[in-house]
């Protein structure tokens, strides 16, 4: 069907512009690094990806490179780089000599070099050097966890017990430039977050640490009590950041396909956080409304929805949004709805999201498979597997979270 | 502020749209009953202002009607018409003998003469007249709620077991014209599905009726089960239906407004389904993203939200959308959110839904009053009424479901 080819065509528009290497590739393009010396720190599970576009452009300009990332996620060498591979989402012995490594290279800078840092989502566990014996860091993150603490709360200690966290990697850089390219797995990029912001300001205070130490009553030693009270740097001026991919590009470049094959598109959000199947019911319920509309139209949500466990079953956020829409959608006609994580792995599985239409209801419901029970179970995966109602695109080495795009044909 | 003012004139445009009174006022008006008599039976929740407005245009054509209304609803003498109250939402013999009335007044008629059939919210419950005892009628259907049949399971039995619904009051017109005109409360406007159809085909058959019974193990009479085996009208060339006033107008009314202020009128969807408090977090996610727009923005979605409890509070469907909404809208600028049912007594409160701005979460937060607790709690109610929230208009007299806007005005 021509609205499946469309689908098609938006998903692949949508992850190409959110691909690592394009994203290096527009922050770096014209922009000149004159001067001292180049060198480049990437963290995150897709530093490879940046680092290996980064190293292309730069080419002899780059003097050396380190490149942090997690365990399978090396695709090879990269010229006058080295790449180290280490734990997540738990840090191990190699994170912290690989943080060793990048704070040898930040301190050997002078005025005038340059670090290019490129940050992508899981730097917060693959960049790490903690200023205090690492199995006492996993027992204060223990306890932060044990009690509820929020993720602010969680941060704004984590950050202290850190020698490269919240702004402090870009204070071991000066009196050299920092530019920082950030391809944000976070709504609304808030870049003290991403990564645990290793060359951001921290907003939080070492009043605000001790208040959130008394009131979870954690057990620290004096060496974390007197990290506690070390301040974060609150202004850096040595560094420029450059959000180069984020959930609203993906969003703008699936609309961009949109538009190009016809349908007007209506952005709704890039920053949806509700649960993932009320947002599928909500989106179908748009459908409902508008098909058989004499325009088509294409409506556009993206974020990070959220799923509550209640079963055991396999599936993500975005194949539970999609199946739950497929209830919505049930009978109607030149509808379709697609769900897609920019990583290309919803949840645990190696579908990369779900996608739907009027007949897939019907479809499942002849294989004897109830949407409720099986979003009751979290088991989208198999269910929509029966129907043909996967995405599969393979790890694409990019996240920037999901977006869902609803499509309605005009009716001849 | 001014998009307060705002808020209120949509409301009062959106209510005054779908008052019963203008509604059928648009169905009868130009329309010309000529020929034989015209007698009418209105029936609902606003099944007097409904009747008290046909009246007044009918004049000295109405020769007679009956008026079938809840305990509490009429508001006074109609001429030429007999006003009943009766039991809702469980039928009382006050309601059998009215059906009985009914009955008669449709039996009555001769080809040529009419009957204009007025239909509104709780018409189920108050036009009925059993064809077995009324205490089985009352045995069958709490054995239907308590093996967890669905709405369309129950409504095949108990339109078999019922003298006029299912169509089966159109049938007792004939051959005399029926002209329906109905004020819808359900979504999609099912019309077999509004007060079970009385002037509608039914689409069920009695072989579902059976498969439903023998499903869930019904305990039947001979009497009862001769009665669903004895088919409901699969056709009715004797009727013509005129929906008037839905949810769908609602949403087009509260439109209207907005265009009429300047705002560029999206409208979602008129079927909305899902969770109140996930529709509210998905409206806000629309307002962050659209926040600073250089044109302003209204965002319209209507229908019925559900509301699982978890808790004893007080509030209403609109009432969680809007306080959801809230915490989502915290700390933008010029935006709104209101969730109105059009009933004007959201759940089992006096309010007619809630309303909040970018100030509600904060102005909560300094009286120490918890979103998330309070949506656990269901007890929007008191939250909202603490900050100014809630939206009063008094009973309405019409039912047409909600209709939720979002406001997001141009920054200057």
């Amino acid at each position: 069907m021509e609205i499946h080819t469309d689908a098609n065509k938006i998903i692949a528009g949508a992850l190409a512009a959110c691909r690592p290497d394009a994203a290096v590739r527009k922050a770096l393009e014209d922009r000149d690094f004159s001067g001292g010396r180049v060198v480049m720190t990437a963290i995150g599970k897709a530093a490879w990806e940046m680092a290996a576009a980064a190293a292309s452009i730069l080419g002899e300009r780059l003097e050396r490179g380190l490149v942090i990332t997690k365990y399978g996620h090396s695709r090879g060498e990269i010229p006058r780089c080295t790449v180290r591979e280490c734990g997540h989402p738990t840090p191990d012995a190699a994170s912290f000599a690989a943080g060793e490594e990048a704070i040898a290279l930040a301190s050997d800078l002078a005025v005038g070099d340059h670090m290019i840092f490129l940050v992508s989502g899981g730097g917060s566990a693959l960049f790490e050097f903690p200023i205090i014996p690492p199995e006492e860091l996993l027992s204060v993150t223990r306890q932060l966890l044990a009690c509820g603490a929020d993720i602010v709360e969680i941060n704004t200690i984590r950050k202290r017990l850190s020698a490269v966290k919240g702004g402090r990697f870009a204070q071991l850089c000066a009196p050299a430039e920092v530019f920082s390219v950030v391809l944000s797995d976070i709504i609304g990029d808030p870049l003290d977050m991403i990564a645990s912001g290793p060359a951001c300001p921290d907003p939080a205070t070492c009043a605000m640490a001790m208040e959130i130490a008394e009131k979870y009553h954690l057990t620290l030693s004096a060496a974390a009590r007197e990290a506690l009270e070390r301040e974060t740097p609150k202004s850096l001026d040595n560094t420029e950041t450059r959000v180069t991919g984020s959930v609203r590009e993906l969003c703008a470049a699936a609309g961009r396909v949109c538009t190009s094959l016809g349908y007007r598109t209506i952005f709704l959000t890039d920053q949806l956080c509700c649960e993932a199947k009320e947002a599928g019911s909500f989106l179908a319920s748009i459908a409902r409304t508008h098909q058989g509309t004499n325009q088509s139209l294409a409506f556009i949500a993206g974020g990070e929805t959220v799923v509550h466990l209640t079963g055991t079953g396999r599936g993500g956020r975005n194949q539970e949004l999609a199946l739950s829409a497929a209830a919505g959608l049930r009978g109607t006609q030149d509808t379709l709805l697609l769900s897609l994580g920019s990583d290309g792995t919803d949840g645990p599985t190696d579908a990369a999201g779900g996608i739907v239409d009027g007949d897939t209801a019907g479809k499942l419901e002849k294989k004897g498979i109830s949407i409720y029970r099986t979003l009751q179970q979290n088991d989208a995966y198999p269910a929509l597997a029966a129907v043909d109602g996967l995405i599969m695109t393979g790890p694409t080495g990019t996240n920037v979270n999901d977006v869902a795009v609803l499509l309605i044909r005009r009716s001849l």
